[in-house]
């Protein structure tokens, strides 16, 4: 036991760092004036340089060597899951590869930017090759003789692997492209049209936060150009943004991060700095951000309430009672931007991007050849053309900073709110009565003693199907989609 | 060359982790939430753990026995003076007692504010004796056999002695004494009466930081419960606050915080994270904190440009001409706190400090007799009594937290001042008619020049004497102050 005492007391000094490091980006995307970039560029090669050292420390091996598994419980046995993972992934990848990847990465996140402003592919195209080369060899390190794209997912979702991804997917494309197209026959929603001020968003922006149960007095709300959740254990923090024309993108992407923020501060106290102290998996922590957002915060019960709210604070919005304002809300539109997209199309986004870099590392698809594929999949599915680059294979940062097998967990997290919501209808009663009132209280109570408290305990897959009570599937978050806007739009 | 490369190349990393450090206690007084202390506890601790491991690396111990510092270049020695130094103060303070000084200083600051707040002097004399007994032991290992308290002026100003402190403070006393006797029976000074709106006071803030060169586009200000600067090299912060009744608050503390961060930014690029790229010493950082502050700040060019930029801001100020705003800017109070002092009584305060301290060190003086030596030394030299503890003996927070040998930095920092005014006056001609307009750059680009750009480069006294051309001495200083307030007060 003096082994795993000791192994623990250094996690918990490297998990302490991690959230230093962390805390870092979040200054640099608030609060660090431009001007300080190069400084700060030193300062997080540091960190990364402590951490590196540390992840891949010679103790590290000797107290694993020493430590028997099976004599521990079964919260040791899951800490001992993750620390020996983590350590063989720190040994499997070369240093100078680790190094190469982070300084072409660096480069390329900007020629990405520039290349997407001047609306001009060929300029991205060379960094980009240079991206996939180096992440496939990561790819190939990582997964020891086996499929490199599902060594590229497993470090955002664990035991998840592209062939599920791929049946998951094949089962939602078809019913999803024929419910857009039934929903984009019909006339379009209603639009909120009126005053709203940003500092009065920011103030409606802290009372939704509240009322998601974010905690204000451990973490904070800033704005930033990207909306992200930021930190694990108590000091979690959040950013959004304003936009004059369009207070719901302010307001729904408050509740976004809300959902990723209550789940980190809603894992038990007693994982804290430890691996299990942070969420599980991207797709899990997606599951909660999104059934924050969508199920809960875009139900009718719910902007019921907050159409009242938005009354009081901004006057007049444009549209007539609560039934045109929930079909504002939950607007379909003719779109290009993920970021932008509703419910209905959301997913078919991420299908397009998941079977392109699947193929780009499984080296089926040439970086050459990737706008072509990109903008042929996109006719196919949504039903008209690309019209520009920054609309198409340039719109999005990700593989940009080597980022390949993250976009499949955004869906994931659908999938996976849509099997939690069905057991959150069937086990929390009065919910519609609470939404309408703007208390998310009983759904939020019910998400942590069932997903959040457990953070890094069980697999992901593990934790939704023991909250939900099913394996994993699409069908409810199909069927959700379907009967919603069935409705919404008089299908 | 290789050692000297290495152990500058690790110097180099050490120093970006020490910035790290700097900004996490930035952000846990302007940006973090009260409820995540405890974390931040535990990732405060991880850190300086990284920096005690990297201060006492026995790698460095080898680098510093294979380098010849004769061989380098004189910026090289100077590099080599202050790591050889760093290591050898890490290695003579044992890991146990600087981990309980940690430990007792961080629960003596609590007990030091409740007991401030209840003016319960008991309440906080049995941790005081405690911090005091632990500092003692530390001094005692950082003398070597030598003079404790001397040992630890020297951890603030390096090369600084007790004995030096208390010549130069025995020759400022009786003039600063019968300076303020000689004030205090004029007629008081005008004071302010308006309206002073806190945005509008963080406002001016921003345009007397720019107006005094501060660069925004490297760092913020931001408020804080007490001013302060933070950080080295580009991204250094400042604090203020602000008082509705009182914008001179506000607007001095700022200047002054400017006065450090300029420092800071001024140093040259070339030093950028080492031990050179940092301000040498308390003593001359307090020296351009308080130049910025008063000797050009509280000049009478200065104030007459203010005097019209704040009636511009806020209207009629309740003094009627900038004759009558100057003395008001400069008004000498009966009063008992430090912070608040004006520039005649303000050493008084620190010689009274001085003495306790360096006898409580000494053990001439135990706590328990330090209220009534306090108050006595406080009757003889302002004339009258202290009216409870807050006034007095608990007013400052250094003692709770084991700051010893940091006052005097303070009166250090205001006779080097009074040193480098004299010297500006006579080479930068037009001061008074750029000051007027409210323009710096001459003087500050001066300052740069001359103190700013060298960062660790020299000693400090040296850093002073070579600015000003003369040995420092508190005649300059004395001299401004018997002139500057026997016109105010017509003595």
């Amino acid at each position: 036991m003096t082994a795993f005492k000791e192994l623990m007391a250094f996690q918990h000094r490297t998990e302490a760092l991690a959230q230093v490091a962390g805390r870092l980006g979040w200054d640099q995307e608030t609060m660090m004036a431009r001007g300080s970039a190069a400084q700060r560029a030193e300062e997080t090669a540091a960190m990364q340089s402590v951490l590196h050292a540390r992840r891949t420390d010679p103790r590290l091996g000797e107290w694993l060597a020493a430590i028997e598994d099976g004599v521990l419980d079964p919260v040791g046995q899951a800490q001992m899951r993750h620390i020996r993972k983590s350590y063989a992934r720190a040994l499997k990848v070369p240093a100078d590869l680790a190094e190469e990847i982070a300084r072409v990465t660096s480069r390329s996140q900007g020629q990405w930017a520039e290349a997407r402003a001047a609306e001009d592919v060929a300029a991205f195209l060379p960094v980009l090759e240079e991206v996939v080369r180096l992440k496939r060899l990561e790819g190939q390190a990582l997964a020891d003789g086996g499929d490199v794209y599902d060594a590229m997912i497993d470090d955002y979702e664990p035991e998840m692997t592209a062939a599920e991804l791929q049946a998951m997917f094949e089962a939602m494309r078809p019913r999803l492209v024929a419910l857009r197209g039934a929903v984009l026959e019909k006339a379009p929603a209603p639009k909120l049209a009126g005053n709203f001020p940003e500092a009065a968003q920011m103030e409606m922006a802290r009372k939704l936060a509240e009322a998601f149960g974010y905690d204000l007095n451990m973490g904070r709300i800033d704005k930033a150009v990207h909306p992200f959740s930021s930190g694990s254990g108590h000091d979690v923090r959040i950013t959004t943004r304003t936009n004059p024309a369009d207070p719901f993108n302010c307001f729904y992407s408050t509740i976004h991060e809300v959902g990723h923020a209550c789940y980190e501060q809603g894992i038990d106290d007693a994982y804290a700095l430890t691996p299990l102290g942070q969420g599980v998996s991207m797709g899990v922590h997606e599951s909660q951000s999104r059934i924050y957002e969508n199920q809960l915060g875009r139900s009718r019960a719910f902007t019921g309430w907050l159409f009242g709210q938005m009354q009081d604070a901004f006057g007049d919005l444009g549209v007539g009672d609560a039934d045109a304002f929930y079909k504002a809300v939950n607007a379909v539109h003719r779109d290009y931007i993920r970021t932008e997209a509703d419910e209905v199309q959301y997913n078919l986004h991420i299908m397009l991007r998941f079977d392109l870099e699947r193929a780009l590392m499984g080296g089926d698809l040439q970086v050459g050849d990737l706008e072509a594929a990109w903008n042929d999949r996109f006719e196919a599915d949504f039903g008209y053309a690309v019209d520009k680059p920054s609309h198409g294979v340039l719109q999005d940062v990700h593989w940009s900073v080597g980022l390949f097998g993250y976009f499949p967990t955004y869906s994931l997290g659908n999938v996976y709110a849509g099997c939690l919501h069905e057991a959150l209808r069937r086990d929390v009663s009065g919910l519609e009565a609470d939404l309408a009132k703007g208390e998310t209280g009983a759904a939020t109570s019910w998400l942590r003693e069932n997903v959040q408290r457990h953070g890094g305990l069980k697999t992901p897959a593990q934790t939704i199907a023991d909250a939900s009570g099913v394996t994993p599937s699409p069908e409810p978050l199909l069927a959700y989609l379907e009967e919603k806007f069935g409705a919404l739009y008089a299908l």
